[in-house]
């Protein structure tokens, strides 16, 4: 347990300031400061990254020397090879040093003035991100997460439709609806809570046996519900959905969204990043028909959290129209430079911070080529994992793997060819909990489960990071067999 | 200019990726990497916080050696104690290593499995900004800006009072209103608009001279949107205003609230940190009988971007009820933990960074005397200033200051005296904008200006960095007659 009590008198409040000191001179003294820093920089280069990416090592673990040390030593590593509990893992040095620049120089994205350099890389990387979309114009921002980015599209959506909701709020429309499949991310639910649209306005349209979401389907429902009165308005695509990794078909979709003269947003948050890939780019077929793409580089591309795209076909400054508040001690418009350059009128937020640098230089780094390597190796070490496990017995995939999550069973020996018993799906449905509490508390390697539907718990592993090997994904399956083989 | 091309074809496609290489092996080398952000680190060290932190330097310059170096010191340096822009700047080692460490570990704040230092120390960190609120209970979280915790606010208000909305939306009810005054922060209509409850339902209450919200307006104001069909639902007060500092007479306002049953939200973002001075706190007197706080402690604390708490009084897990979806594939409840602990479904984010380790090292190391005693001094040095601005002819107040910001006029020679003169406003509006843009091309500090009302474009210098001293204000002084004397 990690708890530190703050200091307070005894009725709770702060306790009494010393008498001011000094007050002609700075607070902070820098060589003090710098020396601190440097103390603090050499922890986190031997806690985190060199013990951290060993793989000796457990991936948690626990030590006590200073405040700073206990903390990265009692933290989860995710830059740890075994770490393949989510969407995010693994460490880019290049992207890290982007990082702690970003840290350094604390700058708020909102005008020109106070970040010129980054006002111009982020519309740098946008572009660079909308090309590998296949849009030669557009716009967009970096947002606070994939779940913000979601919803920007959805605001997007319906201000482009209805500019009043901006003024009159939603009570001047009529009831609006969306669609997106019941495998898309909870975001979605989520966004529509928090738009003011309700979560009983998101249409969940039928997928395949894949978790790819019908086109069929989409057209029956857009009519159902403008059969009943309400005005659909924002098709919600998934390019790589949670939990099995599916990419709902985007040109069969566009068609429908053209028809009905819909928004289409595409949620890539996971799987965006195949663009960089020739070979699994088709994955995405489709994509540059979209209104709207939702890319998070921050998971597969291991840029850092947060750095998540929002990319938009849009080239009549939607994004500003639709969230501006023009507020004149920021935005003045006697400026003595070209005022468009002031971005952060695009924002729902105020303070922003710079997601584009920790992308941009790891992306000059490594180069495209180096980016498309990476996602084609995750693609090669699943391909890899998913022959080992069909080598095995005891684990059962869910269905062929498409993408880089892999979900499964662990049928434990005892459980083997008793498939028809009454109790089989109980017991299987507690077998993911145990080992996964086994792995958790001897710190070995991490791995999410989950049901879904009427399938009880499952693993799923998700294989993306750089660092991993072949050798881990062998590791992976004996650790399995370890820790269930008794159940 | 500082513009990047990427590597892409003629058509505007990514290069074609190179063969894959050493597939069963890690792309990352550890070494190369390691050594690379040691260099990064050394440039930062160099070019941000040394040179930058050096008055001798230009607030912003420019030089080329590499792309890291060239962005560091081609990006305006807010730790420059002549940043006097807006509400961040300065530099705390502590909680810049809190912001590396942050970085390194990479943590996704939303189970306890992954994130469970941080888990506790939100929880620590939000019980010790409540305290000084003056709260023993409630609930709270970290948003990315504070616009955003004022849209919490908001619909955390709506929610209570109708729960519904999250599944139908706002159609299923009568019209919301919020109150706030036209001092307050531009996200109070931003997040109307984002909600769906439109700008227009934003009532602004009168101010009196100061900038503060007049309660008997407020009362006035209420009834009549009562009386027009409207359900008002929230007043957001102000502490501590973005042009003129004013702090909202919050005990006043809170028995409007009582009276009318409204959910009272404060946005004290920039004016929070006030609770840490025993002195000053008074300016936040009543602040306990708010719903919900909104507090940046990367303003005036310095904890860098980003670090904004809402904090609430609610102890009925209201700020989960009303955000949650339930995902089964994060928030399973069948794991071998409390999995209260487990706060990821309070937000509507998914992926969310850590932003209470910055602020809570640097309030271990410097204690809650250390914060007070900046707070305290920040006043102090304005004291300063208004007394040296009140020495000298060519300065002119907006009016008394109470708080930090300082909002004046500089009357060039030229000009004064002719008060009288049919152009002298239009002339004084171009005041500032030309003295602006000599310094920026100077690069010797850095201040906003804005016009107000019918008050034209004036200066706000924002006083707080812990860095900042006496000699700074004087050279304040001396560089504004420097740069508008001729006018």
């Amino acid at each position: 347990m990690f708890v530190y009590a703050f200091p307070t008198t005894a009725d709770g409040q702060v306790k009494e300031p010393a008498n001011l000191r000094d007050l002609g001179e700075p607070l902070i003294d820098h060589s003090e400061g710098q020396l601190f820093l440097n103390e603090a920089f050499k922890i986190m280069m031997e806690e985190v990254l060199c013990k951290g990416t060993d793989v000796k090592q457990k991936v948690s673990h626990k030590s006590l020397t200073s405040p700073l040390c206990e903390i990265a030593v009692s933290s989860l590593n995710k830059c740890h090879p075994r770490f393949f509990n989510q969407q995010f893992g693994g460490v880019d040095y290049h992207a890290l040093a982007g990082r702690f620049l970003t840290e350094t120089l604390n700058t708020n994205l909102f005008t020109y003035e106070v970040a010129p350099v980054f006002v111009l890389m982020e519309t740098e990387v946008l572009r660079g991100l909308r090309q590998l979309v296949g849009w030669t114009e557009g716009d967009g921002i970096f947002c606070p997460g994939g779940s913000t980015s979601n919803m920007y599209a959805m605001n997007l959506a319906r201000y482009r439709l209805f500019p009043e909701v901006k003024s009159q709020g939603v009570w001047s429309l009529p009831r609006l609806t969306i669609f997106t499949s019941p495998e898309s991310h909870y975001s979605v639910k989520k966004g529509a809570a928090f738009l003011g649209i309700g979560t009983d306005n998101v249409i969940l349209v039928k997928v395949d046996d894949g978790g790819h979401m019908i086109p069929e389907d989409l057209d029956t429902k857009i009519n159902v519900a403008k059969s009943l009165g309400a005005v659909p308005f924002l098709v919600s695509c998934t390019s790589g959905t949670t939990v099995q990794g599916a990419f709902d078909p985007l040109d069969r979709i566009a068609d429908v969204c053209e028809k009905h003269k819909l928004w289409m947003h595409v949620d890539a948050a996971w799987g965006g990043s195949v663009l960089f890939s020739e070979q699994h780019r088709h994955l995405m077929k489709g994509v540059d028909r979209a209104n709207s793409v939702a890319w998070n580089p921050h998971k597969m591309l291991i840029a850092g959290l947060q750095c998540s795209a929002l990319l938009l076909q849009d080239t009549t400054n939607l994004l500003k129209r639709c969230h501006s508040a023009n507020a004149t001690y920021l935005f003045q418009q006697d400026k003595f430079y070209d005022v468009n350059l002031d971005v952060g009128d695009k924002s729902v937020q105020c303070s922003r911070k710079v997601d584009c640098l920790k992308l941009w230089l790891m992306w000059k780094a490594v180069g495209s080529t180096g980016l498309a390597e990476r996602v084609d190796k995750a693609f090669f070490l699943v391909r890899y994992l998913v022959e080992q496990m069909k080598k095995r017995e005891g684990f059962h995939l869910l269905r062929d793997v498409k993408y880089v999550n892999v979900c499964f069973w662990f049928i434990p020996p005892s459980m083997r060819g008793k498939e028809g018993n009454a109790d089989y799906q109980d017991r299987l449905a507690k077998v993911a909990p145990v080992i996964k509490e086994r792995m958790m508390k001897q710190g070995t390697m991490m791995v999410g489960y989950q049901p879904l539907g009427n399938k009880v718990n499952f693993f799923r592993v998700i294989v993306f990071s750089p660092l991993v090997s072949q050798k881990d994904m062998d590791f992976f399956l004996d650790e399995i067999e370890r820790l269930g083989n008794d159940l």
